[in-house]
């Protein structure tokens, strides 16, 4: 379906529930909550399904707007879920109910009686955005998820993965909602502990391969030095990918005794991150990928150098 | 003079020379080179004055459009320049002969026969773009390098001074250009020396004032023992303006013996950044400001900690 199929759908419907990925990320709670509130001011019932997953850097975009337990829809929407393995625990009655799938992921699998897909889209915030605009107007309130949305899924404009078209909408959602305090939040604040603990990681990173490979690892004695919280650890695995001259990062984090998480980072056609991991029992995409092993960092490590070593022999 | 007047002026002369500002940021160089480029494009003859201080970051931007020593220009403009104190060491000769400034800094001191100033601007490149719109198509060669200078100058697009407007105008250049590249060198790469050097001074930072401001520091002495280039150190005051809690990020880092530079972030109301520095001597904007300093880290440190307790006062 088109972005203006959808909304002549859409408002021929009504009592609707919007469902969000396992994990949620910025892009997914966005969209969800920017078409729950469209869905509201044009009169209609509208939820989304709790997600319990969700951290506090999202958790005020979806406030009051959670579904109580025994709410019935007559509609039901996924929104950024490429298939039903990432839908949510509480969402297994509706797995085979999906109405509509509203998505960007080339990986999409039509899981849904209808699907609205633009996979040249950086963000599924995108796509709700164009539906949105087909139906009612934007406000102040739908334009902050939509906002949210779409930068956190590129990278605040810094990923391969923004447009022209990025760029137009994040200026037109930017007349209607002062995004200085988003922008700061979500990507120029760190946690003093966060800090220390990359700055522990920088310290003592290795280089290996002539220096393509970089390796960093966050063993639990580190994280109960600086009495780490979950948050605090966040997607540090993107350290690695940003040191110069390396197109491998691999960070070993010590998840308990003798039990490893490599994730690893490939940001050149050289080393397939998906194939390394494969090795070890994981597996991932070619440019990100992870696997979860026994071991010790020291044995974790030369194993995850021997893995990397033999794909790039080959 | 308006950015339309500044077309019609640069239409009637030839001979330029381009002046940058001393420690060259994207924004001085990529607002100099598109220029530069424009007006080649009218057929004119256009030249950057040689910028010694000039980082292996930006060197590609101004590649072929340095001035050779005995270039004699006729008409004389600075970039990006907001005082005479900014000026370049070759530049000296031409501090009472600048025909035309174009600047977006709301500190500029009006040292030139003719000013455009658009101080609402994020980058310089906005004013530079909107000047040469009123000229000549802008090619691929000139998107690049205005492309740079606005992301650069607006942290890709994260910083308070980003408007809708900064998102327009990089949604034209990349219908001309692949920014991918560039966006992956400017603000997904880092040096080794860089992490280490930024490992550093988050290992040594400072918390005053009720936890608020923050203060780290680039001693010469760490500056030797990493073996740092200009490029390892350059925007490194971005990272003080990082820390959760704060609203006020200080970087001082020593130039020479007993002379430092002070660079002072501000992310909210209280501190007005271009306050601060002008008690000491610079200026800026109420969010980025910066001055140098004659004195010890020390010395300077109290300084800098008593004129943010004097503005935050009044």
């Amino acid at each position: 379906m088109t972005t203006k199929e959808v909304a002549v759908w859409l408002l021929e419907r009504d009592k609707f529930l919007l469902l969000t990925h396992v994990r949620p990320d910025g892009d997914t709670i966005g969209s969800a909550a920017a078409l729950c509130r469209a869905l509201r001011d044009l009169g209609k019932e509208a939820y989304l399904l709790k997600n319990h997953g969700i951290t506090a850097t999202y958790a005020p975009y979806a406030e009051g707007l959670w579904a109580a337990e025994d709410y019935v829809p007559a509609t039901v929407v996924s929104v950024d879920t490429a298939a039903l393995s990432l839908f949510i625990d509480n969402a297994e009655q509706y797995k085979s109910r999906v109405d509509l799938a509203i998505d960007h992921h080339g990986s999409q699998e039509f899981f849904a009686n209808q699907t609205c897909l633009e996979a040249e889209s950086a963000a599924c915030g995108e796509v709700v955005y164009d539906i949105i605009r087909h139906m009612t107007p934007i406000t102040a309130e739908i334009a902050l998820p939509l906002y949210v949305a779409i930068s956190t899924d590129c990278g605040c404009f810094q990923y391969g993965n923004t447009t022209p078209r990025t760029h137009r909408i994040a200026a037109e959602l930017m007349e209607l909602v002062d995004v200085r305090d988003v922008n700061k939040a979500l990507f120029r604040t760190k946690s003093p502990v966060r800090l220390k603990m990359e700055s522990r990681m920088v310290e003592e990173m290795t280089l290996h391969d002539d220096n393509r490979v970089v390796v960093m690892s966050i063993p639990l004695a580190l994280r109960r030095e600086m009495n780490a919280t979950e948050a605090d650890i966040e997607e540090l695995s993107s350290l690695a990918a940003l040191v110069e001259g390396t197109d491998c990062g691999i960070t070993l984090r010590e998840l308990r005794e003798g039990v490893i998480k490599i994730s690893l980072r490939s940001t050149g056609p050289r080393v397939d991150a998906s194939a390394v991991c494969a090795q070890l029992g994981g597996g991932g995409h070619r440019g990100a990928a992870g696997a979860t092993v026994e071991g010790t960092m020291a044995e974790v490590k030369a194993a995850v150098l021997e893995a990397v070593s033999k794909v790039t022999e080959a």
